[in-house]
């Protein structure tokens, strides 16, 4: 039997146009991985009744409760009124937190101000969370079916606390199971032909349960499956999972969740010892800022040149002005002598380049706003991939990116 | 005497680790502007008891409430029967309603689905919101003290129908008074010290209420006038924000909430009929894709130069061998040399440059991981500030590029 979870967000700042309740999404997570389905959000302002009457329905409708901001020290912070006052309990000062605090304070070398001991209150019976990074403890209470924990909303607190402190505490509530998860993430097909080709096997199973999640050029499938044990959970995960990563066979770049497709171009340049560099018109230095996002890049990569007028691309590339004035910079033939370009002049393994039409200006009949040709040069030769990406331009830049660094992790694949 | 309003985001797939409702941001603004303040929002699944019981209990404690999504036409789209049960009125098949249904997916040539009728009911006495972009319409019924409204959940359905229909149609309900914004984008400064130059002025006044805005590098005020016409309302913005636009000097960019640092950049350099070029190092193409980021951009922008190297430093940008040993390649007199190498071969009126330790390795006693040296050459000369922006990678490529956007700015204003 499953437990159901609810979370209140707590402060008037959060019902502002350009605020977004993200840590619930933390939160979510933590409790999906328990088993723990979240059925309800809210997000409230710093209003005593409206919260009070939010979290009493709470408990009454949901197992779980999570409470999250309104620890602070202000007259604003009413998380911990509010919920005591939900419970029928009533708030008791801690000496033990007490102490904490003035501790806290001497170590920081600041004055304590006399509100701040509105933080050393617990709601009667709940236990303190430590809380390393700031000045609000959490509050975890056992209910008759459940839990009700209050978290503080600054991310770097909430989550060492949600982590250390939380899941811990309610794991022992909960009844007993083990998710496993799989994913593959994949580019160079759209969502939409990319469920074409998987729903066939994934709708067949509701355990394992299968996510496809979609940003521009790059996405995910996520199996999760629940199960009495690692090893069942598992097979699971192979029975819907393999027949899944054969349909989408060198389009999956990854089985990491946390491997971007950088990543994975970084991790197989570095295995085979390869260097690169990049020949950019249309993208614009987005390539290189992408292949330089990590650490240690130098490893790999040596430079990169944006080449936006024709003059640069001869001068620095040494592209023949022939070849753009029989072709169009935005050519096939433009692309190719860009890469080889760019690796004659930095003397690496490989280059990669890009130039198209980005928009909203420019285009030809033949080749409209959105169309980028991607090249590739490397030991075994040069390669230009023709592709249309639309007419945004932001999506356009962003999709020659991937596609350019997509084209490089296959032919690393291939070497 | 202002109203208040409350939002409910129907949708499992909204309680998702994944997934945000962003889309009651876009409400939220809108309903800011006509001086209606949001005090609770929810996420709730499809759920038809949940979501009666949540319809109810807001329709009870607020004047205006819009629920958002969850009218499809497939079984798990039940913000239609909701919220008729909690309102105890009755749903209604919409003749009209039916046969723009029928003409729409004639129009798009495709069978009518028996399921997809769910969308000609409307609520007993309420008004349907035409969608242009998506088959259900959305539903708008005055109440005695208020209005509830049903929008549809896809943004390019929910954005035209918020502006064009569900605005005009709340405008009567309220009060009438007029909302005045006023916007500087600021960068240079922390937000602390932001904070601590203006606080002293706008915590005189409660109209206009202040809003700062951070991202890193990038800072936003924002003041919000209320007032019985826009003269006046126009005046208190004057009285509150002319002295902080004077603390701020040319730390504020731009006082258009919708123009970045790189437009601003991108309008001097046409006004001063310009032209830019980059040599990075450590940003690794960043500031280059800031500077392309928008249409029209080789209008002024030419070449930017990606030397990750010390040889491509001295190949591409002719900073000679020995400065770079002299100084090593993180130093002014090289960030100077690249900047004035990046001029002379692309032959700019301008040239940024970057070299720094973006981490997490590097850095040395004198110049520690998170050290940036900006480099900008013109017409007056060229100019190296030394800079650090800590031990976060993403953060420092990011504040570095800012910081050369921003040395670009000033350069030009004075120009």
């Amino acid at each position: 039997m499953t437990k159901n979870a609810e979370i209140i967000a707590v402060g008037s700042e959060m019902l502002t146009p350009q605020r977004l309740d993200t840590n619930s999404l933390l939160v979510t997570e933590h409790l999906n991985l328990l088993g723990v389905e979240v059925v309800m959000k809210q997000v409230i302002g710093d209003d005593l009744e409206r919260l009070t009457a939010a979290i009493r329905t709470a408990v009454a409708r949901s197992a779980i409760l999570i409470v999250i901001g309104g620890l602070g020290p202000t007259q604003d912070d009413l998380t911990r009124e509010a919920t005591a006052a939900a419970l029928n309990r009533k708030l008791v000062l801690s000496l033990e937190q007490e102490s904490i605090l003035i501790t806290r304070f001497r170590q920081i070398n600041r004055p304590m101000a006399r509100n701040n001991i509105k933080q050393a209150y617990l709601i009667e019976g709940a236990e303190a969370m430590p809380n390393p990074h700031g000045t609000a403890p959490g509050q975890f209470l056992s209910t008759s079916c459940g839990a009700v924990a209050l978290l503080p909303g600054p991310p770097r607190e909430l989550k060492p606390m949600v982590e250390h402190e939380l899941i811990p505490r309610l794991r022992p509530v909960l009844p007993r199971h083990v998710i496993r998860v799989r994913t593959f993430r994949i580019t160079g097909i759209g969502e939409s032909d990319l469920d074409t080709l998987i729903a066939p096997v994934y709708t067949k199973y509701t355990n394992p349960t299968t996510t496809v999640l979609s940003s521009p050029g790059d996405l995910s499938v996520h199996l999760r499956a629940r199960a009495g044990s690692v090893s069942e959970a598992d097979a699971l995960l192979r029975e819907v999972g393999n027949p899944i990563a054969e349909l989408l066979a060198d389009r999956v770049y990854s089985e990491n969740a946390d491997e971007s497709l950088e990543m994975v171009v970084g991790r197989l340049l570095r295995k085979h010892r390869a260097t690169v560099s990049t020949a950019e018109s249309c993208t614009g230095g987005t390539i290189a800022a992408r292949l330089t996002e990590r650490g240690g890049s130098s490893d790999f990569f040596t430079a990169g040149y944006v080449t936006y007028t024709n003059r640069e691309k001869q001068e620095v590339l040494g592209v023949s002005r022939e070849l753009i004035e029989r072709h169009t910079a935005v050519s096939e033939p433009v692309a190719a002598a860009m890469a080889e370009g760019a690796r004659r002049r930095s003397g690496t393994t490989y280059a990669l380049s890009a130039t198209g039409y980005a928009g909203p200006e420019g285009g030809t009949d033949f080749d409209p706003v959105g169309t980028v040709y991607l090249g590739v040069s490397g030991p075994g030769g040069t390669r230009v991939v023709r592709v249309r990406y639309g007419r945004d331009r932001d999506r356009v830049r962003l999709l020659a990116t991937q596609g350019a660094l997509d084209l490089l992790r296959k032919t690393l694949l291939k070497g």
